[in-house]
This record gives structure tokens, C-alpha cells and sequence, in this order.
């Protein structure tokens, strides 16, 4: 490598690694590690998991409804889930998918769905990660100091239904 | 396991069944068990998929129409399946998936398609279950008390014949 | 389609019927149906699904392990899941395909391991449904009168530690 | 194109023609079409399929097990399929697969088996296609004329059980 490459890499390099120190420290997540360590990390507990459960069963149960629920930890995968007797067996799989598309995007499910619409930026994003979905029902977990620690998401009644049922199950966790 | 953790998931999980036990006395579905009992369900026969789908056929053949023809059970697996001479190679995998969707849903797959369209509560579910089906032609089978014991796709046709004769068949299991 | 033709359909049928008859007169589930009713059959509720779970948590809370646990339907649809903190990501799908293979062939799954080893019976199975896990760690789940209402899988450990919190989780549902 | 080019090009058609009219007269379907037509082929009748699952679902019952059976055509896709009451879940694909791997290869799956062994020549072929089944059930149908029209594939019990039933199905085509 000559000279000069060699220093347009450092410069590069440098470059870089400001950007990357910016973007620490932007961090939505507010782990500022010292450089070379990995980030702290917060994740949902099964404890919580579970208390996010019951809050959205005693949703459904309110509404009298019967709902498929799923939870995801902050890496997006499958961390509890329970199908009330008798609710659908196709959410199962909605359930699911919108617990993953809401962690995946830090984001409420009809969020996406709203920027999928034919015409729309995001239009046809629901073919990606296996798919997705984006209508409501699938909403972020966050922590006491709001970091997104997984997601819930739920299937089984009107989209209205299930968002509540989500909104109710996610403040559990706080 | 620290002893407080323990603690924390048993009492979650008598949380949990509490709210359990209050869902199945409002079970939809008539068969409220007794706490720890299963539950009491019906489940489409042979004998009952055979009617379904010497109906369907009939109808077909009325129509003067070659058709696939799917029965799923309750729990959406397949029971039977017949492809009439002639019939589109590319209607075996929608007869299933229709007849699947009817079953996940407990509607026909027609009423799904009402809401699955752009700016639609339901737009873009059809990539959920590895594929639904959302036009008419899937309808699901009930027993003598209403139950829903399977269900039943038909493709091959236009959407109006096709849910033709999935009608036809499925009444034959009445 | 010509009278032959049609006629040869409905003899066909006719025989059929003939058949299924006498093979529902053979039920091995003992739910013999009136001939065009439906089954019945028994499946797991989500009260039991639960006290299945807390069996196999505690057990592997006994034994010191972080497990992935699933409960499938008689349907073998996903009923219920837990991931205990620290639980390897990689039994999600495992525990879960465990559960599934148990209710597809109501046996513990370790059983058909022993019959998909090379040169034996059932070789490469595994390839089949999507996926099978033939190692021990799922276990079908019978209830009261010894019906499989479902099954369970259970997986983060040792094959010998996920069968004994798999078995004592089935236990649970008697 | 130069002329020399051309006539390589002629001359090459030639000798592809010359290999491709001794193909045909060597085709083991026997039908020799003139030079530019299609090939005249035979296809298994839903009526034919009908008699093979009849006399499958007899042999069943003669052995008093419960099977799933299913038919494919000579395109290799399904025509037809039944799974007696209470007969295993996972076989539901298993059946399937038997059949399409008899018809994909033209033999009983359990002669595939015999070669995809450890150190064999078709090791690990059962993960083409979508998957394979290489064990006992999967059986070629046969026309009068002896040409592959179809397959069926039972599962359910042993594989001689299995095979016994899909033998006793593909003989009842001739």
C-alpha cells in the first residue's frame, strides 16, 4: 500500500471512527461504553414477560375475547407466548410476526403499516424477514428509562382489539 | 435461580392461571371444562370429508367445471383431497391454502379479502402462515351443533364457482 | 364431463364410503362417531398447558438449568411457551419442533431417533414436515383417559435433562 | 452467421435429432411421436386414483391400522389424498412425499434408501426437492402398458405395513 492510500485509509479510519463515537453517543439506548468494551444492554426478563402476558389476558378478558400473545426479547426472538382457549389458530403466526416487526423497527405495527399502502414509501416491506406485519397489534416493551427491552404482539379480534390488548400488556412492563 | 427469581415466577405463574381460569369460564365454545380437565371438541370424520367432497364435486360437475378440492380437520391439517381431471395444477396448493385460512379464521376467505386490501384493517396479512389465500372458495365446515369442525378450499374456477361449490360441500356436513 | 365418466366418479365414491364405514367401525381413539357425525375428541386447555409448563420449569429450576419449553395443541398448534432467562436462542425452534414431532407420531421423540439412524427403518425423516427433531425431549401429553391432547418440547440442556423436564411437564396434565 | 458456421450449426442439429430420435425410440414410455410433436403420455384418471385409495385404505383396514394415503400423477403433483381417522399428523406430509420421491425416480422410495446411506452414492439426497422420504411406502402406478402414470405414498404404521398398503394401491390401477 503506498504511502499516500495508506493515509487516506487513516484518514478515513478517523473519520469513522468519530462518526461511530457520534453515534454512541446518540444512542438511543444510552449505554455509552468506553471504546473497545461492548455495550450494556437491557433485555425483558421472563418475570416480565410474564407480567406483560397477564396484563393483556386480563385485556382480553375485559373485552371478552380471546387472543393469541406473543412476546420477543430486545434480539427479537420468541420469548413467551400463550393462545387463550378457542382463539384463532391463525394467529398464532400474526401474534408472533407482530411482536417480531414491532421490535424490529422499534416501532407500533400500524406505524408500517401506514408507510406500506400502495404508492407509500415502505410499500410492500411485509415480503422481508419472512414476513411481516403491519397492521396494529404489535407494540414495543420498553423499560423504566424507555429503552425498547422486546415486544408484544397480538392477533385474535378486530385490530382495535388487539392494540389495546398490546398497549395493556406492554405498560406492564414499566 | 436466585430464591427471589423463584419467587417472582411462581407467583406470575398464579397470576397467570388465575386469569386463565376466569377465560374458560367464558369460553366461546360451549365446552367449559372443569379446571385441569381438557377441553371437549369436536373434529371432522372421514366419513363426513368424503360427503363434503362428493358435494363439491357434484356441484363441480353441474357447472360443468373441473376443480381441487381440499378438507382440512380442526386443527387445519389435511383430511382429504381430490383433483378433478383436467383441473389447474396451480389450484392444488390454493385449495389447501383456502381450505387452512377458513379454518384459522373461522370465516370464509372471501371476508378476509374484504379487509386485506390497501388502506384496509388487514392489508397484506396474506404473508402470514407461510401464505393465505384471501378470495372466496374456502369456508369452513360446522358440525350438527354449530362447531366448527374443519374446513373446506376449492379452486379451478372463478372465484364465484369456486365458492360454490365449497358452499355445497360444506353443507353436506350438517 | 360424459355420463360414463360421472358415473364411474360416484361408484368410486360409493365404494369409498363403503370403506370408510367399516374403518370408522375400527377407531383406535375409541370415539366412535354415528355414522356423518363428528369426531370427538378431547383437546388441551391452556389451564393445563400452564400447569404443564410450570412442571417443567420447576424442574429445571431443580436441576439448575435455563430451558426453552413448548406445548402444542392436539392439532399440533402452538399453545403456549416459555424461554427461561438465559436460555439458548437455538431451542426456540427446537423445543418447538420437539413438541410438534411428539404429537405428529404420539411418541417421545426420542423414540423415533432411534429408528432414523442410518441403516435403520425410518432414515432421514427428519427432513419431512418442515423439520423433525428425532432426539429425547419431546413427550406427548395425554389426558385423563389417556388421550394425546397434545405434546410438549422442551430444550436447553443435556437430551437426558430436556426429556426429565419434558416428562414431568406431561405428567402435570393427568 | 457465415455460412460455415451455418452449416456446423445444421450439422450439429443433425446429430442432436439423430441422438434425440434414438432417445425416443429407446423411451421407456414407449410413445414415439413424429419428428415436431409433442409426446403422447398417459396420466393416472381421478377415477384410477380413486381405486388406488380404496384398495389402500382396504389393506388398512385388513391390517386394522390407520393411514394417510396419497396419489400423485405422472407430473408428480397431487390428485389425490386421505387420512383415516386418527391416523398420525406427520404423515400427512410423509405420505405426500413418498408418492411425489416414487415418481420423481421412477422406483419404491426404499430402493432410494438403500443408495443415500452413509458412504453410498446418493448420500444426502433426501434434502433435494423440498425433501425426500428414502424408507418403504412410496410406490410407482403403473398403466396397463407398464408406464409410470403415477405414485402413491402411505404412512402411518411400520414400513412394511406401509409399503404392504401402497403395493396393494398401485395394483389396483393395472
Amino acid at each position: 500500500m503506498s504511502r499516500t492510500s495508506r493515509r487516506s485509509v487513516l484518514t478515513f479510519l478517523g473519520i469513522l471512527g468519530l462518526c461511530i463515537a457520534t453515534t454512541i453517543a446518540q444512542d438511543r439506548a444510552g449505554s455509552t461504553p468506553n471504546k473497545g468494551q461492548p455495550l450494556n444492554t437491557k433485555d425483558i426478563s421472563l418475570d416480565q414477560a410474564h407480567a406483560v402476558l397477564a396484563a393483556a389476558v386480563k385485556k382480553a378478558q375485559e373485552l371478552k375475547i380471546n387472543q393469541d400473545i406473543a412476546v420477543v426479547d430486545a434480539g427479537g426472538n420468541l420469548k413467551a407466548f400463550v393462545r387463550m382457549d378457542n382463539a384463532w389458530l391463525g394467529s398464532i403466526d400474526i401474534s408472533i410476526k407482530k411482536a417480531k416487526t414491532a421490535r424490529f423497527f422499534d416501532m407500533p405495527t400500524g406505524e408500517i403499516g401506514k408507510l406500506s399502502q400502495p404508492g407509500k414509501p415502505l410499500y410492500q416491506i411485509e415480503v422481508s424477514n419472512g414476513g411481516l406485519i403491519s397492521f396494529p397489534g404489535g407494540v414495543p416493551i420498553r423499560g423504566g428509562d424507555d429503552t425498547v427491552i422486546g415486544a408484544i404482539g397480538v392477533s385474535g379480534s378486530t385490530v382495535e382489539n388487539d392494540d389495546a390488548c398490546a398497549q395493556a400488556g406492554a405498560a406492564a412492563a414499566k
